[in-house]
């Protein structure tokens, strides 16, 4: 048996932040465009739009800067904010699975289920 | 900002366990009955009793002993299993929001996002 984790980020009841807003700012980082990013994850792009402009109001800050025109409809590039909310992310969350699953491997052991 | 945490426990990659079955199970040890737990849970009795036949087949496990007759349609009484499995729960689950909140607190004031 193995724990799986869903991680939801609330404020005020709203969801703000998650694996799947982590992943999407991972790639729009890589790829330098909100399109690109919102295709490889398969979504359209304007929920990939949507779930960062969400972001940014819920929290008030600025994720991305965006540079309109071009062939490709603009790229955008991450703001610092949007860095330093990455990265305390990746923080809290790295090793999360694996601590869970140890205290709860640890429970099933003290309560005689398995040995 | 708050961490709100879904719990999914998982075996070959099938749900075994979570909150709604520690929930449908605590209603039935209450109440001593699939049916009226499966009502105060909103959910119909044969969702009720597919949850804990998949827990039970999954786990290779014995939670419910089944008093079949009567006007309601027979009662339900948790075996022994049952009892230690809903402890082990319990004992992971107690706490968990709390210690997964203080980190994650941890990690935005270790990256400036809050003092």
């Amino acid at each position: 048996m193995r724990v799986k984790l869903g991680i939801f980020i609330r404020q005020d009841g709203e969801h703000v932040y998650g694996d799947g807003r982590q992943a999407l700012l991972e790639r729009i980082d890589r790829l330098g465009s909100i399109r690109q990013a919102a295709l490889e994850m398969g979504m359209s792009y304007r929920a990939a739009w949507g779930k960062i402009k969400a972001t940014e109001d819920r929290l008030g800050i600025k994720l991305l800067e965006r540079r309109t025109g071009g062939a490709d409809g603009g790229g955008a590039v991450l703001t610092e904010e949007a860095r330093r909310l990455m990265a305390a992310y990746a923080d809290f969350r790295g090793g999360l699975d694996e601590d869970v699953n140890e205290r709860f491997s640890a429970s099933l052991v003290t309560h005689g289920i398995v040995r």
